[in-house]
């Protein structure tokens, strides 16, 4: 079969690779639906997570179930289901408190930019529909396994609540799921950093009320005035610089959460600022598989529709032209026809 | 009248200081029933927040109304009250967020070990009690004034719930505190990291299941032996230097909270080492008087008795021996008769 290898800078390849296969009595191999490439992929494409070896390159996938391990025992061939980035066993005290992205097991996923893959540990980390969806749904299904549920995590680790006010720093595909999330916890209101056209119309249809186009000081001003010089309650950082952090902190009022999801590149705290501005974090690796079923359930009712996140839609021997369209931010976020 | 002033490192006196009179329309005069010394009042004492000119010492404090100002309208003369160190107007947004503590007109109480105290905003700062409490009950009350409040603050950070395992770190007059706020909490387990028999023996009358004496990495491992290899649901950092909150860190599951309420000395925190462990922060000044209410009907309906904390009494004449005794933790907290 056809899949995307990353061999260095720049340079990802669609190419023939070996079919997945059952290792484990615990695994699972799915023919993926619809795989995609995520904002976090970009890291390595551009040279900044440096690797060694060529890299199999996806996380995000749904698909139907082809074959499982002798051990798998909550779904079977023929199903429709959605896992995580975050192999989880779901069964650890830490995936029981909630944070499967820490399982005492934990793996990350990969080559899910294909057509088949394999899924460790699948009866924890594979959440199955009750029927086969329509294909439409399908976006829709896909964007949970990460980008949607990362969004989502976002949300809930900052502590929106019915009737909070939200500011959200980042417009890339997980801030912009970010919006969605809060919308559906109740947020009264929702600003939304982001000085993109399509970004911002695509958040202000999830449900983002204002949105806030200045940077820096400039934009932590905008948001202070835009809250009658109070701050947001609740603070969804989704890019992971120095510079958004300082920027979400800033926003936030004294007691609110910062719930930040992209993965911090040169980001320090100094305690004692910390303590007197009263700021509170919570963020990591989002655990996914805590949301899963719920997030499904409101896909399969069609509540909501964060497949609309995808943008650009190419066959996978296009993936070197999906990479590129989103590192040049031409495309919010590119779904592969796999 | 006799107050304490601190005229540098290790040179605190009881002197003739001028009675406090009404400056501003929203203030209160009050007699204090006690006052006390705070773990807070020896960094000054011992020189590391050097001061200019001499300093009226003292922030916590109970007692009767004396004078109000002619915009006082919620307490009169007469009634019992207590106020937070943190002086608050209770209406601006910060304060209907429940942080009181970073109020926009925040002030921080001075010069109460003291007969008399000025309390500014006296509407939004003190609470009175139904009836004037029975002597035995001042020094419950005078505690709930800061030290209760911070660690219930930081209990309540750290979101300790039914049925938590919690670790208190630092086993000063706060961290016993915390001990009995989670206990009061519901806390399943409760693990005090302290080395002194005195200190484990009031905290385990307030409700600590497990005394941990190691420190470091061996006090981290005894921890994570006693919750099977998982760590605390939520951990109370009340002492403020790097290696305490180093333990704090290490003390915790992924996904816990950490309410960090001792004043960050030197701390720092790596951004994508927090993430990654994917430990909560939320700490700060105590919003003490969001919990003043219901501590304080608490302790009127006596079912808790933090005033146990204080393990020495000694009239204000002898404060320098107060400060002394708690500098060389021969008392955990000093009670001072004004």
């Amino acid at each position: 079969m056809k899949g995307a290898m990353l061999y260095g800078p720049r340079d990802v390849r669609c190419e023939e690779v070996a079919e997945p296969k059952i290792l484990k009595p615990t695994d699972a191999i799915i023919r993926l639906s619809a795989s995609c490439i995520c904002g976090s992929d970009l890291w390595p494409f551009r040279g900044l997570n440096p690797i060694q070896t060529p890299m199999a390159m996806g996380h995000e996938y749904c698909g139907i179930v082809e074959e499982v391990g002798g051990a798998v025992t909550s779904v079977r061939p023929g199903q429709f289901v959605v896992g995580s980035f975050c192999i989880s066993d779901n069964t650890c005290p830490h995936c029981r408190f909630g944070f499967q992205s820490s399982c005492e097991q934990r793996e990350f996923m990969s080559g899910a930019q294909a057509p088949l893959a394999r899924v460790p540990l699948a009866d924890g980390t594979l959440v199955a529909t009750p029927d086969l969806p329509d294909d439409d749904l399908i976006p829709s299904y896909l964007a949970v396994s990460d980008v949607l549920g990362t969004g989502w995590y976002a949300a809930n680790a900052a502590r929106v609540e019915a009737g909070s006010t939200v500011a959200v720093v980042g417009d890339g595909a997980v801030g912009i799921m970010g919006v969605l999330a809060a919308k559906q916890m109740g947020a009264a209101r929702i600003l939304l950093m982001s000085r993109h056209k399509s970004r911002q119309d695509l958040a202000l249809e999830y449900g983002a009320t204002d949105i806030v186009s200045e940077r820096g000081e400039k934009g932590v001003a905008r948001v202070k005035a835009l809250t009658k010089g109070v701050g947001a309650d609740s603070v969804l950082e989704c890019v992971g610089t120095k510079e958004s952090m300082m920027q979400a902190l800033q926003c936030a009022r004294p007691g609110a959460m910062i719930g930040y999801v992209g993965v911090p590149h040169g980001v320090e705290f100094d305690g004692a600022q910390l303590f007197y501005s009263q700021r509170g974090l919570m963020g990591g690796p989002a655990p996914v598989r805590r949301f899963l079923p719920y997030l499904m359930d409101l896909v399969g009712e069609r509540k909501i529709n964060p497949g609309k996140v995808f943008d650009l839609t190419l066959p996978l021997a296009d993936v070197a032209e999906g990479y590129r369209a989103m590192d040049e931010r031409r495309a919010i976020k590119t779904m592969l026809r796999v």
